[in-house]
């Protein structure tokens, strides 16, 4: 079949053959420039669409994920159907390359022999991380703001009716959207223990979902802090309708900025602590539980490293694109940190499975709303949320990364952490 | 007061008031050899009392906890009442002297000035750490069998109806002892998530009290391995008798010495990986995890240092007495090195007021029995295992010490650990 193809496609079909030689490709299958399917013309999951002659070398010149991800911005490919299936791809070059690399074996296999990619206006998209020291006070919010401030009416097309963006709780797999993210946010509370007239401090609060729901349904008093003041805004004004506007209040505050005359009955973190940085963890513990009372509970719920961590193929997308700053140390390094600031660990619940499948919620709703999601932001930022959040779905199903809620408790009089024998009160 | 004192007790008297200047005494005095009580005549739920002139210098002259332990077991001092609240002076020198250590204290409160020590025969019960590498197959037989082979009469004289040697599960701080080893045993094949028919390997199975629960219970076929033949012996007898002998083994067999052929669909581990050494904990995980079949889970439950350790004066009398070798890291270096051998975190859960109860149990129940202990051990033994359970009692109410059930998974094919989403079925 090879010999009827045009030289150029000849060329790019074997450059295909040779970097995916022996990979897993029941799913996913790639459409040449001139429509020519590889490896065959059985239709798959996941169809990878070269959109010009260009397209390999515009892929695979910077031999990094993060130059396959721009690829993918600047529309040199576009995946169509499931994306999360492309990332077996990724997966499997990591694993063939490590230790040398991918630019090793694309070397090899003489990608300068294929057609030059097309001078074009690239995407200014990524941080910029030049200016100020990696978590200094400003240089934190510039990279907090810069995934968090997009839109708030571009998170609030794909996510749940409460918007909250953090890992759902399925108590059945088919369980929707709303309903997990309900749950979610109640078992938050039950292992937090809230009870009414306590005070509870949400680090990290984004649009206001845990915050209204703890004290709609528990009765606390909540201070939630964010570094978006989109995220401010907009949960201000659902508490204020929601009538619950005596009971809670939302700053735009950084950790390190909280008054250091309040301390909390109990204090919550979702999906904040990724951009604090893994040097900073234990100062991080330090200050939260310098506002803690005595006898209180702190639940940190955190992405990490899974115990099988990926090979990432050089520079990383997430970097520049996703969470600039960002830091997902395994879990036995988030525990360390704790402890050395005199927290006890009491509890941790690894949620990966829960992570996929709310992540797929996010993708699918997101690519339903993809004409109306343009109203808000451009192709480009499209796809790296549709990019990054269906490789995170991979990550978590595959166990290269982690969810986990950690529950820390602050020993009161004589080491006494004052809380119930069993768990099982989470669960009646 | 003090005017009236024979110049040896005036003495006594001037060191413990230079040495506990600011302790905690509401709980615990002492009575010195004439009789004479200090701080004060008001009766306290704990009285040391020492035994003859030359107590305190034997005491305190190695200014060690080890020291101080010898004293005890050599009986220059004996304890009335609870012990455990003894505990409370032990950790108040530790907070006082550090980090310069206790001997500095005693020489500047000029224990010499006191009476001599009478000479009399020292016990030899201390562990001979010589021979033998620490953590070879060999040197930790002898470490092991050194606790565990002292009696097995002696331990069913005051552990449950079971003779399960470890931190028991309250539902209710008031259940009995027989009730909350059960729960744990439950719980344990609870979160193992067992099913008839299923090959179950619990290392370091003591007497058999898991594995019987787990085979009368659950339907698995158990192989049960321990270093002490006294415990393979009593185990194997308790199979036959419950007419499990074709369900359950029982070997003498380090985890070391597992067969490569076998295969399991879980393994458990309760209260042996403090033998390990933590330098050794990556290898014993990768050990274990090998024997597991993929998508099979292990749970670890062990002791670790909590998050606010104690302050050990000097030399350990654990070491010397009660667990040589013993080793107790930290849960993040557990977890750490669980993750290196490629297991992964489900679950964690703190359970260190459950051992307070089940060790004041233990104690109860020892002290009750003393007459009957000494027809199977000697009087200091048995003041060994008093102490040692006192003091861990102690350890655990204050954090000191923490207790760790830990659930890994060995993730199966892509990565799936094949778990059901939620803890619930545990408390069902």
């Amino acid at each position: 079949m090879t010999t009827t193809l045009a030289p150029e496609i000849h060329a790019g079909v074997r450059f295909l053959a040779e970097v995916f030689a022996g990979a897993p490709l029941e799913h996913v299958g790639f459409r040449l420039w001139d429509g020519t399917p590889w490896p065959d013309e059985k239709t798959r999951r996941t169809t990878i669409v070269l959109q010009h002659r260009g397209a390999l070398r515009a892929m695979f010149s910077s031999a990094s994920e993060k130059g396959l991800a721009e690829a993918y911005l600047a529309d040199d490919f576009d995946i169509a159907g499931d994306v999360e299936a492309a990332f077996e791809l990724t997966d499997f070059l990591g694993r063939r390359t490590a230790p040398r690399g991918l630019a090793a074996l694309v070397q090899y296999y003489h990608l300068r022999r294929l057609p030059a990619a097309p001078a074009r206006p690239r995407s200014n998209r990524a941080f910029a991380a030049t200016g100020g020291r990696r978590h200094s006070l400003e240089r934190d919010r510039r990279a907090v703001t810069y995934h968090y401030d997009v839109s708030n009416d571009f998170f609030r097309l794909w996510l749940d009716r409460q918007m909250v963006y953090s890992c759902a709780y399925f108590a059945r797999a088919d369980d929707d959207l709303d309903t997990a993210q309900t749950a979610k946010l109640d078992l938050l509370c039950r292992k937090l223990r809230l009870r009414p007239g306590q005070r509870l401090l949400d680090i990290g609060c984004g649009w206001g979902g845990l915050a209204l729901h703890a004290a709609r349904h528990y009765g606390v008093n909540v201070m939630g802090v964010t570094l978006s003041r989109p995220q401010v805004e907009l949960a201000t004004a659902r508490a204020a309708e929601a009538g619950l506007d005596r009971a809670v209040t939302f700053a735009a505050r950084d950790y390190r900025e909280l008054s250091e005359a309040d301390r909390y009955d109990a204090i919550v973190s979702v999906g904040m602590s990724e951009h604090v940085g893994a040097e900073q963890l234990a100062g991080y513990f330090e200050t939260v539980g310098r506002r803690l009372k005595p006898g209180g509970v702190f639940l940190n719920h955190a992405i990490g490293d899974g115990a099988r961590p990926r090979r990432r193929l050089g520079a990383s997308f997430s970097d520049a694109y996703v969470f600039p700053d960002g830091d997902i140390p395994p879990v036995p390094v988030v525990l360390r940190a704790a402890e050395a600031a005199g927290l006890e660990v009491r509890d941790v619940e690894n949620l990966r499975e829960h992570y996929a499948l709310t992540l797929r919620h996010w993708v699918r709703r997101l690519e339903t709303g993809h004409e109306a999601a343009r109203a808000h932001v451009d192709e480009a930022t499209y796809r790296v949320w549709r990019l990054y959040m269906a490789g995170s779905a991979y990550g978590f199903a595959h166990g290269h990364l982690a969810v986990y809620q950690v529950l820390l408790s602050k020993p009161g009089l004589g080491g006494a952490a004052g809380l119930p024998l069993t768990r099982r009160d989470w669960y009646a």
